[in-house]
């Protein structure tokens, strides 16, 4: 697409350890959807990424319409250096794309003793409570917190009840959604789930206002204002969808697709080790807490983990329809696959 | 008690609030609550509310015990002043006691075009996914927005499917809880809204594992680490029980309870007069969406503002319960209660 190396080695990254983590929605699966969002002139191959905004806590990037798989992770990297000398650093982006799995960019500031937040909004998907109508994405919370001897806390959800990949699972099995995942054109829960085809929708986490809806819908509508009305992006219903074959809106509101993502340095708190120690404390006490029957009380992050380390060494397992778009993306650009063994 | 005479106009501000915000569960009914935990020496009255660690856009507030409700208002305003230089401030606080409602605090910043931000850790009440053992409270996330000509965005959630007032008004009417909301001592779903009695929880936001009760437990243990781990307070099950009657941890792992509230300059990002007109452009856009028949989609603060009006108009109805207990308080420190009308 002629992004620079350096950018293209940072997106094969950010979507080979979503594959790893067995996030495989939005892992080399989207390629195919990236370029397409190129071709139509929708992704900047070669944008010039700018802080046009800061204070000493606080930043604000333009994205220049590149690929959020980029743009992200540069942004993150300026909350870190903020975070360093202010103690905290929060940077809200504008103009830029879908940036892969949020987790990622939470996640680099591990290595530094940061708690490292990240959200986005996305195409909207989801109904608020109460309407029919699609108004935000599923626009995901990725906090990650790092610990002793114990592996980090990394929560990595979508605002909804179920995320959009899941769906996309039960429709290649030919299944039923649980109810509480989607309702149907006119706000009535469904289980069929090909309705959002249909002018249906993903519900917000709740599922309905008997069980907290509500509360889902405004932790969704906080990630869209803090991604995009903060920083001046597209916010609800006018966020770009990721598939290229639906229009843009045609009033935007701001630039592109916003993020929001933050550090905050541990020790501007209290001792790393003292902070440390405590999380290993609290982390053990959860993992051994009573369990119903035959089960164990997990910590975030821990599925991803344990598929990580699985996926390292056993590879990552790739559905035939993925290798079909990865071949298409290939002989578009002259690039030679390897051979299948 | 013996507070200061400005703490108790503070403490008296913030419970009237709740009880004109109709979240009856937290008002002056709390009062008799507080009493009997100083009565135990588990509050402290005269407390020396002391900032123990700063960076320029962080602080630590050790709270000496006091009432979270005049603990809580201090550090926010700490975390207000830091975000007038830093652009962002960020106040994590331990050795404190149950703040009433989180909204009060994360509302401070809306005259000064701050988003707020208040998260408590509580009485551990709720059961994370799988596990059939009380470790969370039901720790709630408030953020509060400021807007140009519309009302402010304020959420005030509890991460829970259901808030523990929810359940003792079904108590009271002697009603069944809906599925979702409790389970009962071996992990099985329950309608029992006298559950907790006997060995019982809440649950997280979601209810269920398919329906996301993951995601809920995630947020739960997020408001419960920020407040706690990150302050040095009380975490997990060790948190101190609001209900006088139930013993303190024998092994405490901090002090007190723990709280951390944020404030975030929006003029940190962009200019504050772009920012609210963009809010009011989201929200008027979110109250005319499509909606189910009969039903309109709310903004989240809507209903508290609307009963707000109302109870400042017409007044507070208390129950008889809530005025015994008053009276009682009453007699205790020699306080003439108003004639009844």
């Amino acid at each position: 697409m002629g992004c620079p190396q350096d950018h293209a080695t940072l997106a094969t990254d950010v979507l080979i350890r979503a594959d790893l983590r067995g996030i495989d929605s939005h892992g080399i699966a989207r390629l195919i959807g990236y370029v397409r969002l190129w071709e139509q002139g929708r992704i900047n191959a070669t944008p010039d990424i700018r802080l046009i905004h800061e204070t000493s806590s606080t930043g604000v990037v333009d994205g220049d319409g590149g690929l959020g798989l980029v743009v992200a992770p540069r942004a993150m990297q300026i909350a870190m250096e903020k975070a360093e000398s202010a103690g905290t650093g929060w940077v809200a982006i504008k103009n830029s794309n879908h940036f892969g799995i949020a987790g990622y960019h939470a996640m680099m500031g591990l290595h530094q003793d940061m708690i490292g937040i990240a959200l986005t909004n996305a195409s909207p998907l989801v109904a608020p409570t109460f309407s029919t109508e699609r108004m935000l994405g599923t626009n995901p919370i990725a906090v990650s917190i790092p610990a002793g001897q114990e592996p980090p806390f990394v929560a990595d959800m979508a605002t909804t009840t179920a995320a959009n990949g899941k769906l996309e699972i039960l429709q290649r099995q030919s299944r039923e959604a649980p109810y509480g995942w989607i309702q149907d054109a006119q706000g009535d829960p469904s289980t069929n789930p090909h309705e959002l085809k249909d002018g249906g929708a993903l519900l917000p986490l709740g599922g309905d206002r008997e069980h907290g809806s509500h509360k889902g819908y405004a932790l969704g509508a906080l990630v869209d204002i803090l991604s995009a009305v903060l920083s001046g992006a597209n916010y609800g219903p006018w966020a770009p969808p990721f598939v290229s074959f639906l229009p843009l809106a045609p009033d935007p509101v701001g630039e592109g697709l916003g993020h929001f993502v933050g550090a905050m340095r541990v020790d501007a708190f209290r001792p790393a080790s003292e902070f440390k120690s405590n999380m290993d404390k609290w982390i053990r006490r959860f993992r051994s807490a009573d369990a119903v029957e035959g089960k164990q009380v997990l910590i975030p992050g821990d599925p991803e983990r344990e598929m990580e380390k699985v996926r390292t060494h056993e590879g990552i397992p790739v559905l035939g329809k993925v290798v079909d778009d990865l071949t298409q993306v290939a002989d578009k650009f002259g690039v030679m696959l390897p051979e299948e063994e």
